[in-house]
């Protein structure tokens, strides 16, 4: 049976991930469930529960096993509000750690604070710690690094901290034109028609103005000659990835860039930074979200004085 | 009893509307319901019974009365698919009216095609009825009709015909963004904040390539100041209406405009071109769809060759 010597915790909105960890850093075991914060009933408790359902094979009786948990988890929503830390500052710091309160004594919990920014107002909440994963790994870069999602976020690296960042709302509006808006019978996302996609990128990145009229486009030009959903769907994509481009110029444009991507959202902003000519490296998200939570337990166990 | 010498019916996807019409064109009686097309079983069945439970009480026994009806009631999901002109061409034609089966002997139905344009994309149904009860009240017009909704129409009028337009989802995207996305917790519509609403506008007409960062912006700055939801409802709608207005640009720009809209919309639309300094003119929706249904009995009736 797989005992931990530590527990590393993703908890977003919808879904919540967990490793166990050997006193070396690597991983003994892994677990995963849909219990996100989305879906659970508010207060600590539901929390506790979720995160024992998990992870209760891996704790040892008698025992005190570390957990430390990044991502939603640390909204006010969530288990315990862990905050924000307001630019300039490190990915991670000691004092990023919040304790969430437990029942089980063989739980010890820490909860990661988010970033947050005043001008414009933006917030991150998961995507610090896989900048502190990547930072972990490559101590000297500097430059931007893109994290696809919901909302992904450019973020300006500088001197080893967050400098500045900003998030766009590209996943978020792909998924509900896709499942909720007219366009749900002319999409199909399960394809990528490449040329399509770049195409559409071009045309947001040149007219971003344009972006309500082309999206409804989609639908008519289904009614109008029959366009294949998936076809469709690549160019929905492209079209809202130009308009992020377009937005997110002054971070992509002569800088290196770092982008944290896997599957689908690799494959649609590797190909878009290559319509726009940037220089890019791509970086697994689990692996930087896990370098980031180890970096996190060094903090959590440094002497005071040292971080 | 009022009974209809016919019936008008403006049938979009969410409601269904029926006014009981005299031989001179005045109105007797009008009904509403929320039988709209997105609501209804496909089928011509439910479209007939949807019609009568709304106006059998205006119908005599033994005669027919004509029913004329436009919108979505003519799309493939429709009572009967009444299909698209191509632009150019009037707002109306005798062509336009396709007939629809019914059971009721009381009843003999007709509904209006809708318009299309292949370069770029789009569609319109329904709204080429309100442009031609505007063009019946001001057969000189040349122009743009601005026709704000779910998907607000930008329409060039040259020589009397709908020459070119422009769908934009502006009212889809705010309706998508106000209730099911991360926002819906920190917009509230319930309210209009003009001057939040304006910066808005102008954030987006001058940066429209940031639309997708700015909206959220608007989540950011409720976590991190607690924001008003009314205010950031208003902006919500500036930022959308902004990248509109950016986009739509060529048809507002130097020309008159006759602006088909009441209640929030004729707020929200009048504010914003007032900001860009386009000279408009405000015509009721209603009124105008109802001129373009009289309009439309009088090319039902007009011998043949004259229309």
């Amino acid at each position: 049976m797989t005992k931990a010597d530590w527990i590393a915790v993703d908890w977003g909105t919808s879904t919540l991930r967990a490793w166990a960890m050997g006193r070396d850093g690597t991983v003994l075991a892994e677990a995963t469930s849909d219990q996100g914060m989305g879906g659970l009933p508010p207060g600590p408790d539901s929390f506790e529960a979720a995160l024992l359902a998990l992870v209760s094979p891996w704790l040892t009786r008698g025992a005190v096993t570390e957990v430390l948990a990044c991502g939603m988890v640390g909204s006010r929503q969530g288990w315990v509000e862990a905050g924000y830390r307001r630019v300039p500052t490190a990915a991670l710091a000691a004092e990023a750690l919040t304790p969430a309160r437990t029942h089980d004594p063989r739980l010890k919990v820490h909860v990661l604070s988010g970033i947050s920014q005043h001008n414009p107002w933006d917030v991150m909440r998961g995507e610090e710690t896989q900048i502190a994963g990547l930072l972990a790994a490559q101590p000297k870069f500097e430059g931007v690094v893109a994290l696809p999602g919901t909302h992904t976020k450019w973020v300006q690296i500088l001197d080893g901290e967050v400098f500045h960042f900003a998030s766009f709302m590209t996943g978020e509006l792909f998924a509900l034109l896709s499942n909720h808006s007219v366009l749900r019978h002319s999409v199909d996302a399960k394809g990528f028609a490449k040329d399509s996609f770049i195409a559409a990128v071009e045309d947001t990145l040149s007219r971003p103005e344009r972006v309500a009229a082309q999206i409804f486009g989609l639908r008519a030009e289904h009614l109008l000659k029959g366009e294949d959903p998936v076809i469709a769907a690549s160019r929905l994509s492209g079209l809202l990835l130009g308009l992020e481009l377009a937005g997110a110029k002054p971070y992509w444009l002569g800088q290196p860039i770092a982008l944290v991507a896997s599957g689908q959202h690799a494959t649609c902003y590797s190909t878009a930074l290559e319509v726009v000519g940037a220089s890019f490296e791509v970086f697994n998200p689990d692996d930087c979200v896990l370098s980031g939570l180890r970096a996190a337990r060094l903090h959590a166990h440094a002497p005071k004085g040292t971080t």
